[in-house]
């Protein structure tokens, strides 16, 4: 296989697969991205992973990569999903950080999906960094020397981070936006349709059921880090 | 495998995976219908397919099912994913709309995504019913003896189909309320965090951009009809 990020002038935006991850965190943007790729203005998506072969989700889906690390080593842009013990067990995963930081080196935007904000806080990609992630897990950004901001998205420079799962389809049209205009972003809204209608209207994020989620969150972090007493001491019980 | 969907009382939601669809169309509701089979309600969900082998998409992930076609005959719920040119080849792939007329046959719920709708047209499920399904494909509807209707997401009875690719998920929501109650749907809401800020605001629909999009809606209607004298007859052209 080529390695297609030097493959000048195409621009490479490449999604990091790894097992265990939530898998709208990755679909979502990907299916905006990939919009863009088929444009034809010159960028190219790939989805990367350790390895070549169907990777389990937190739903009955598999997923397979289209290239390995390997192949892309300096991307355009870098998009790390999230999930939940999976993802917290993956902050200790050394080659996936060793990507992370080595992709992140040369990109332009270095962009996560929900709990991918703690990846890309483990590879040291957030210090002095204002960040988002999922909202049960933002008081821990701080651990990665990152300003948790509240918002559905955040820009600080390079590093572009969105809230839960679902917000990494509006975080994927700004990139759009970014990349190539308002224009294209909103002829790929009208292709997916994307003018959404939530059943039951906006959420009431004050009334937030966090004590509903509040013991999940807890044992997956503990259960995501039991082999890392290090992060285990810095982050459970504090979420 | 054993056949999951006589295992009472589990209720089985079925997605089906073909190759070549729209990974959002799937994932979208896959992702909110998981978390009901999360919930501990008594739903599974399952991704079948004829093979138990990684599929392409529209971007560039492989999508890897659960189950296939014989190991879940008859679910409570059938959800069908749409997608461009693999969606309409698959209008005439007999084994698959006959799976489809044969799952339905049973299950309280049948839905679709996008032009999956097409797929339920095809395997005469739509006959009689009010339905929707990508905008640039609404006209076509009324080829299948179905009523079309412009909104997010329409129900008639058992018949559940959603507008345009990111449609699915506001569709999925819904059918958690219906199947497990608001209660339960607010709180995957919350889980997802799926409050949408989509960038640069509400799509004013009758600035639509038909132009940009009609040439390839006839593209795909015509390669994808290609072996198909009939439906070509009556679909191109028509949207």
């Amino acid at each position: 296989m080529t390695d297609i990020a030097t493959a000048a002038p195409v621009r490479t935006i490449a999604f990091v697969l790894y097992p265990g991850i939530t898998a709208l965190d990755l679909v979502g943007p990907l299916q905006v991205l990939s919009a863009l790729g088929q444009a034809g203005l010159g960028h190219e998506v790939v989805v990367v992973a350790d390895r070549l072969e169907p990777m389990g989700t937190d739903t009955p889906l598999a997923l397979t990569a289209s290239h390995t690390f390997a192949d892309v080593p300096s991307p355009h842009a870098l998009v790390v999903p999230g999930g939940d013990v999976a993802t917290i067990r993956a902050m200790t995963d050394e080659r996936l950080l060793a990507y992370l930081r080595g992709a992140s080196a040369g990109a332009e935007i270095t962009a996560s999906v929900c709990t991918g904000a703690l990846l890309l806080g483990a590879a040291g990609l957030l210090a002095g960094r204002r960040a988002t992630t999922h909202w049960m897990y933002r008081n821990l950004l701080g651990e990665f020397g990152a300003t948790p901001v509240a918002r559905r998205w955040v820009e600080d420079g390079p590093v572009v981070t969105a809230a839960g799962v679902s917000a990494g389809i509006d975080m994927a049209l700004r990139l759009v936006s970014r990349m190539a205009g308002e224009e294209i972003a909103r002829t790929i809204r009208y292709g997916i349709e994307y003018d959404p209608e939530p059943p039951l209207g906006p959420l009431d994020w004050d009334a937030a059921p966090r004590a509903t989620f509040a013991p999940m969150v807890e044992a997956i972090l503990r259960d995501g880090l039991a082999d890392s007493p290090q992060w285990s001491a810095r982050l459970v019980g504090r979420a």
